[in-house]
């Protein structure tokens, strides 16, 4: 068989030539991992305006990215804002936060989406969906006319499954060890592939807001070849609904560093 | 916009140049379509061999099919047969014709399926699923070493589709009405396409047997252009699951005709 072609991809310089870098860049700061997802999430807030239907992500960089949308309505920075939630989880945050919901169904063109990634490689292609979200992310965001992933820097990778966590796929439950064995026999040939149900804290199988089970698949190197190839190839498997490869779907990346400055990618 | 490639395959001579036909033909006979779905059903049970895991299909004519396996198990032609049920429904059949079952997840390799099918193009490509159960049977069945289709002849159609009858996608609830958009869109070149979600009797969104929906789509003159090239434009919507275009997956048909003649036709 056919050894796939390993991913070649290296963050030796995953920024553009020129990156828009904010002016201000004090020496000192050291931000926390937090502090830099809030920093990302601020400076996206700031490319909503008003009167735009707006897709919420799922996460804990999202989560800031909602407080600091419904400071803005509430300061009146920002009027006539309509949220379509990409979770249970978001919807509850939003609702709490006084942001007026709507649904795809009623909106089904999104000016802008806002969330954050559990990876991005230099292509802007992301692993989201470890959160559980991937379904309902990919559907709102895929539906967007701008989407921007906000991020710190250590999502940045060279390869999309690089950093070693899962790369998450959304399975229906009928027969899902099945399903299992299918994606094992589909990435054999990748050296230290290994994937495995999710489970919750009691040992029972994750279920998403689609009542789903998720795969978790692991790459030792990254996924390999041609990632709409992949794709496609998981996409036919009969059990898989949609997987938690976002590709050539993020128009801009607001990454924030741990010295306090900003990189702000735009396609 | 592209024009897409007009289906041009004729039923002229929908039968390879030898088929195997049954000596007996008597000039007189006209059988009705139940007995001509009986008479596939019974033949394709002769396939069924002693100790096999058999995927017992869904619908009018597999049913026939469940009966005549039950009957040949308690005459004692076939001994140690494990049915894997494509259905709900065709469980609860098959637990009262007193047929042992199991599943997908404990047998994953399965000797043979047999099942019914709602159109058979010259090529064996079948549209199955109007009963419901498309996602259980494509499942089951792509994981079948034979699988047979048993017809009677109103079912072969030059190209799918164009029976004008509709071809079924299983989707994801949620925001179902974006993904018939999404799917009216991706078909809008397509002369007299239409598509609605499936209700039931009481006007409410039919759910599969996995609490999914279900698409249907009509095609005025059948699916035009590469199939698996459709194929991978629907499975590549967010919120399809699976469509009911089985390709290349038939390794034999069993089609009864009116004169009460079979033909069977091996890939």
């Amino acid at each position: 068989m056919r050894t796939p072609m390993a991913c070649t991809q290296t963050l030796s310089n995953p920024l553009p030539s020129s990156p828009h870098l904010l002016p201000h860049k004090p020496d000192s700061i050291q931000l926390t991992q937090e502090e830099m997802k809030r920093v990302a999430a601020y400076r996206a807030a700031d490319m909503v305006g008003s009167g735009m239907v707006v897709g919420l992500g799922t996460g804990s960089t999202a989560a800031h990215f909602i407080d600091r949308l419904a400071e803005l309505m509430l300061n009146g920075s920002l009027t006539g804002i309509i949220g379509i939630p990409t979770s249970l989880q978001t919807e509850k945050h939003a609702i709490k936060a006084g942001i007026p919901l709507s649904t795809l169904d009623s909106h089904p063109i999104v000016d802008i989406s806002i969330d954050g990634a559990d990876e991005v490689d230099p292509k802007y292609n992301l692993v989201k969906g470890r959160g559980g979200s991937l379904f309902r992310e990919k559907m709102i965001e895929g539906a967007s006319r701008k989407f921007v992933v906000i991020v710190d820097e250590t999502k940045m990778v060279g390869c999309l499954g690089g950093s070693g966590l899962s790369v998450p796929v959304e399975i229906v439950p009928f027969s899902w060890n099945y399903t299992l064995l299918k994606i094992q026999k589909l990435f054999e040939n990748e050296i230290g592939f290994s994937a495995r149900l999710r489970v919750d804290q009691d040992n029972k199988p994750f279920k998403t807001d689609n009542e789903n089970y998720i795969i978790e698949m692991f790459f030792e190197k990254g996924v390999s070849g041609d990632l709409n190839e992949v794709s496609d190839k998981l996409l036919r498997l009969t059990g898989v609904i949609e997987h938690g490869m976002f590709l050539n779907m993020a128009t801009n990346v607001v990454m924030a560093k741990k010295d306090g400055s900003l990189v702000i990618l735009n396609k």
